[in-house]
């Protein structure tokens, strides 16, 4: 039984991989960059008595994602993460890149519905888990966050929307929304601006990849007939998208 | 100075090109069907001293949204009813076809969000109202709602959004979340099944595409200092995504 | 057919009274301030040809509300305007008052739980409507707004849960979610502290007490099957709780 | 350092106590009934190295709470689990009880508010964790839900901005939100009708109040810098309030 993880190959999809990893859960690792991937299956099947696989995939890509559906069909699939996504630019909305704005829908729109939706037919095989990562944006929209927040309001809907529609399959499906974490999405959201994604996280402890990965673990690992629909995570110091407790 | 309304060619669009018309205003209209704008174009103008304008536009096609509004850069737009968009059938999200789960996407969101971005950047020459027509599926989502409930989740969060980043340009952004409203709505959704489309309605007092005209142009009369933000419209007779009172 | 109006004294309540007397209609009005009740009456009785009751009415006092509505048992309600509340403080939680907590509560949600109870059973021999005056504070929870923020997100869901036990009643029931209104709101909040009431106004169009009456009665005045179930009003200089575009 | 619980003597709130005390937790109990709370002091005693101490305190009892915190003003307390309250009837908000809907009021809001208050207060002192039992129930209201709905919509928008008020004192603020639960909740909505109340768990496995218990000390087990802010919990077999694929 495979765990897939897209994103795999950084952040919060990495962290997750590492954890379940370490649990002996064979791993599908999905992500764009064949290099990172590669090298986190060597480490994985090294360390620990696990079947590892990996596929170059941009999820934006749907003749890309439908082919490596196809690969896999043979594979069972007990859980999929649903986690690539991610933010571009932090400029108003008309002063945004138009580029920006397609980019961030088609990633976290429209290549998350087209892996969420191969995904979940192979768990009703499994009575598997989906796991959607999806943030506070989605919840408190916030100054400049336009098409980021409202992607991720897109994600929190879906989600619950399909615990409608897969009622009584036996598959849970799991919206996890964190605030501040530490890992590249500042760097890629100011686009390689180190000094402006430090100073998201400068002066207090935020979360980083690894709480959530604890958290992915933990809803994964409830019994059959527990579903934890929907898990807010903050740093004790944040509390809300932009109130921080900043030394 | 003119409003322009996207998806003019019918339903709450036409109504509202209508009800703007008779009251004088000068009209863009865009949609995908020329025919039917032409039409309109001619009726409207035969009996209103008004400009209407129109242009043959699938807002889901960058290239084509691009070339409109440089066409139109010379005139002035006072409002942009951002009403193009739509739903594609109501099966499982399992059992959906990956197709139309693409489409709705591309209407709805990348479409959506073309329009509004190219839309606020003019709007903010004429300390204009933005109007976006979201949905009650946004705010309850229900069973087969999936990717259409989650779309409208996004324009309510877009919507949100951007009176952060328009605070202080004295541009409005309205957002209107119409329950049953008896237009092609469900015919297109249930793709062409009369009968399906017809049982939605029935036994009850639906809301007319006029009804929700009717709260577009009142909330653009208001006094400049007051945004309507928000407007959620029922059937009385309704209480839900899945609840009426029929006889 | 009379409307009744809490919190008819001062505010929105005695704006909506105003306008609703200009238009011809009946009125019950009641406050806890039997003076001012009564020069409102004497003065809409003198200028419109209407009747006019008052009753000097607390409503955190279930025994006056009963009272009262066995006074009033004769008399067909058309319309009631819930809309008698307040905010007591402005400190963090841990510094509030516990006897302002209370104050919210009891007024807020106790007397305002009472005045619907007993409006929607008279509110259905006419198929009325209910308007509940709710705040944005139920939907945007801000910092030191604590028990009045949730005060209203009490309001925004038994309203929603009314439309579903009225359903096929006729009666509509509506939440109108105003943002900065200038009224004697902030001087109770601020217990009478002027400047720092005034400042909460300062640099900006802010909405008037009218304003909101303005929507009431639009509201009310929709056709019978329309059912203006959330209507959100801000400033369009403000964008949210803590956000304004002050000169 | 104790954690206080409230509504200790039956379903979660004694599910979180068992865990806890087998954790090696000391307990500072309360609830209505001292019987309940006698014997839960001895069995915990008697089988784990703790301290139990236990009082009998009706949370709408503002006296006798005033009381219960002055008694352990010299305790310290280092977890808050605010888990009084309940729900009274099942029928449409016009056919209710009054005096069910204060009851409701009085013990989910202003109980569980001053639980709140004076809770803090003390959490201060030691950077602790208030956990508030909320319910779907805020969240997605359903029909002759009114005030227990509303009820808990008011401890999830409290929640949050309890979240804003204690930023950077170390307090963590957690909101769990649970679907259907096998406690004695039913029955007492129901008002003993064992029928009724049995039936709401028929032919699908539902949550049992350790689960939630799971919920909360995982929660508590975090480290101090992670707030498991939301959680929301829903039986595998459960979508929504109204929602249950039964056998």
């Amino acid at each position: 039984m495979y765990t897939l993880i897209t994103g795999a190959s950084s952040g919060i999809g990495k962290a997750t991989a590492e954890t379940l990893a370490a649990k002996g859960h064979d791993l599908i690792l999905i992500a764009r960059s064949t290099a990172k991937l590669e090298r986190l299956q060597q480490m994985f099947m090294a360390r620990h008595e696990i079947d590892v696989k990996f596929f170059t995939v941009d999820v934006t890509d749907p003749a890309v994602v439908e082919d490596f559906f196809a690969q896999i069909q043979d594979l069972k699939i007990g859980n999929v993460i649903n986690n690539a996504g991610g933010c571009l630019g932090k400029d108003k909305f008309q002063d945004a890149l138009l580029e920006d704005l397609f980019t961030m829908i088609d990633a976290n729109i429209r290549g998350f519905t087209h892996i969420a939706h191969r995904g979940v037919q192979r768990l009703i095989e499994t009575q598997g888990t989906l796991v959607n990562i999806s943030s506070i944006a989605g919840i408190e929209p916030y100054p400049q966050g336009h098409v980021y927040c409202a992607t991720k309001a897109f994600v929190k809907t879906i989600s619950k929307t399909l615990r409608f529609d897969l009622m009584g399959t036996g598959v849970r499906v799991i919206d996890i929304a964190p605030a501040a974490v530490n890992t590249n999405f500042s760097k890629v959201r100011f686009k390689g601006d180190v000094q402006k994604a430090d100073a998201v996280y400068a002066g207090y402890q935020e979360l980083s990849a690894d709480d959530i990965a604890a958290q992915i673990v933990w809803a994964l690992e409830q019994p059959p007939h527990v579903n934890l629909e929907h898990i807010v995570i903050y740093p004790t110091a944040q509390a809300g998208p932009r109130d921080y407790a900043r030394e």
